[in-house]
């Protein structure tokens, strides 16, 4: 793949950034090499990193013909981030997976946000040192038959001072799948891997999940949801950290066998002019929920000097809106119905 | 052109809700007929669906193929709306020009917004009756060559009980170009009619509107603005009612000289499929706008049982992303300097 460096920093503003002393401290630990003793943060860093080159290698022989292009950037105040975008390639009209690790200063508004799901972070009316690391992906096929894939697993940390132990730490994130056309074998199948990689830690895990994940992909102005569904969480702090980072792993280590099969089946299917100007529209409802109410999006577009590339790496690379559009019920009423109304695809 | 009626309302809400005093006076008064001296509300209303009608008219005319498609629509709490739509015309790929009028009651957080800018309205904690009357209207061609426009045009009004006189009352409103290939000419054109409509009416108008749509029409994630400008106001009461309404017809009347020369020129023009792809890319940044910044549409998306799809109607019928899509600067260079770093048309 092409191999680029780039800086996600204006270079004006370089001077009055300060190096965060955690982000030198684990730098100098990267250097002697990491064990499981090793701080969170840097092992998780290092299993987004491995699972990103992972992901985008399998992704890149189902596709066959594309390849990722990889952007490495670095953040003058600590920390970087590897975005790669597969473009226009056979079966994928965009996929990218992007890594990001960041250390930084969070102002008292927002920490106020954060202390109402983790009371432990104390009154401060200051400034606090964060970590945040996190994998995301969305892949979006041509084929209308072949769904869109979205997940993305995060680790955050409060109050690490020159390295130590933070004040307040938690786990987020969660996969979800959107199809333009139903297959109900498939929307199983996603639905049961994951499940089986949550039942492995918690059996109340996937059904808790599975019923935020409706909540959260729900889109108010259409009465709809973005897709079928997956599971999603945050502020999860109730287990140990090494049991909640083995839960993450099973959970990312799953994706390959979420969406792989599903995609041997669907990209090679043949479609209509009608099922793609169907997936078109669909792809309008994706841009529709992720500039208007994805909390990453949102956070994303409000943080002077984020690197935009990135976090409008998971648009559609097309999409379609028409004035008072009726769907074909009869190919498509299904669908919306599970849209309205979620199903449980796994008996409980 | 196809005509419809429907129903802006869920029916199971219709008995919730009380029929505006205002609206049902200014029921009355329609049936007797407008003069000069009938409410504000009224004589806005009738002007909104005069230019309407005769847009409408004269770009089906500038079509010549394509027809709107019309929709009318009633609020059970008082007021109706128009959206006329023509859609994959010969020269436009979508164009809508959409009316409404709102009676009905302002909850207390949004009064409070508005009190900063209009201390007249009192300290009330209750909710208060208020009116709205708007013409907006997008229209996006085909051709690259041909550039998109925008102009809405409105009335605003707090505090009419019974049909009485408003506690507060003022106009908003502007219009902007957004080419995808630009053509100076043409920019300044636009631009020259506008200020000839705002010179008649105060010298100061176009000068402070012009600055004003340029730092509305700002995407601060994307460090640019969607096009190259017009006039933006808002809370405009330091006249008398008759003297803005004079302006805003002015400015409503100047739309079909504005824009059918420009689109004279271009609607027929040659291209290549860079400049369709320019085209689509430019329109992403459209949707970006209006689904991320644009008041009036975040103001529908969070209302309830706001009619989504007349809100949805300034969107594109198609628009593109790539990510790190680098622009042809040999091409794009001027337009995206200006976009940058905008240009005074008309030496002032």
């Amino acid at each position: 793949p092409a191999n680029k460096q780039a800086e996600c920093e204006a270079p004006s503003k370089k001077e009055e950034k300060k190096v965060n002393k955690t982000a030198e401290a684990d730098q100098k630990r990267k250097l002697e090499g990491l064990t499981k003793d090793s701080p969170m943060r840097l092992r998780m860093e290092a299993y987004n990193k491995r699972l990103q080159a992972e992901i985008t290698a399998a992704i890149e022989k189902l596709d066959g013909e594309g390849k990722f292009k990889v952007d490495r950037w670095n953040r003058v105040e600590g920390g970087d981030g590897i975005s790669m975008v597969l473009q226009d390639g056979k079966v994928f009209e965009k996929a990218g997976v992007g890594v990001s690790v960041v250390y930084g200063m969070l102002p008292p508004a927002a920490i106020a946000q954060m202390r109402a799901r983790h009371p432990n972070i104390g009154d401060s009316k200051e400034a606090m040192p964060f970590f945040a690391t996190g994998i995301s992906c969305v892949m979006h096929p041509h084929n209308p038959n072949a769904p869109t894939v979205h997940f993305n697993y995060r680790y955050f940390e409060l109050g690490s001072v020159d390295g130590g132990e933070p004040i307040s730490w938690w786990f987020g994130g969660g996969c979800d799948l959107t199809p333009a056309i139903l297959y109900e074998e498939d929307a199983v199948h996603f639905h049961r891997v994951i499940k089986d990689a949550c039942d492995k830690h918690d059996p109340r895990y996937y059904k808790d999940f599975k019923k935020w994940c409706d909540e959260y992909f729900y889109i108010p102005h259409r009465g709809e949801r973005r897709g079928i569904g997956g599971i999603f969480f945050d502020d999860l702090d109730d287990k140990s950290q090494d049991e909640l980072f083995a839960f993450v792993q099973t959970c990312g280590n799953a994706f390959l066998d979420q969406y792989v099969p599903i995609m041997e089946r669907r990209k090679d299917m043949p479609f209509t002019a009608d099922d793609k100007h169907w997936q078109q529209l669909r792809r309008g409802r994706y841009v529709e929920f992720n500039l208007v109410y994805d909390r990453g999006t949102k956070f994303g577009l409000l943080t002077p000097g984020a690197r935009i590339e990135s976090i409008l790496m998971t648009m559609p690379l097309t999409a379609r809106w028409e004035y008072m559009q009726e769907p074909d019920l009869k190919a498509h009423g299904k669908l919306l119905e599970i849209l309205r109304a979620p199903k449980d695809w796994i008996p409980l």
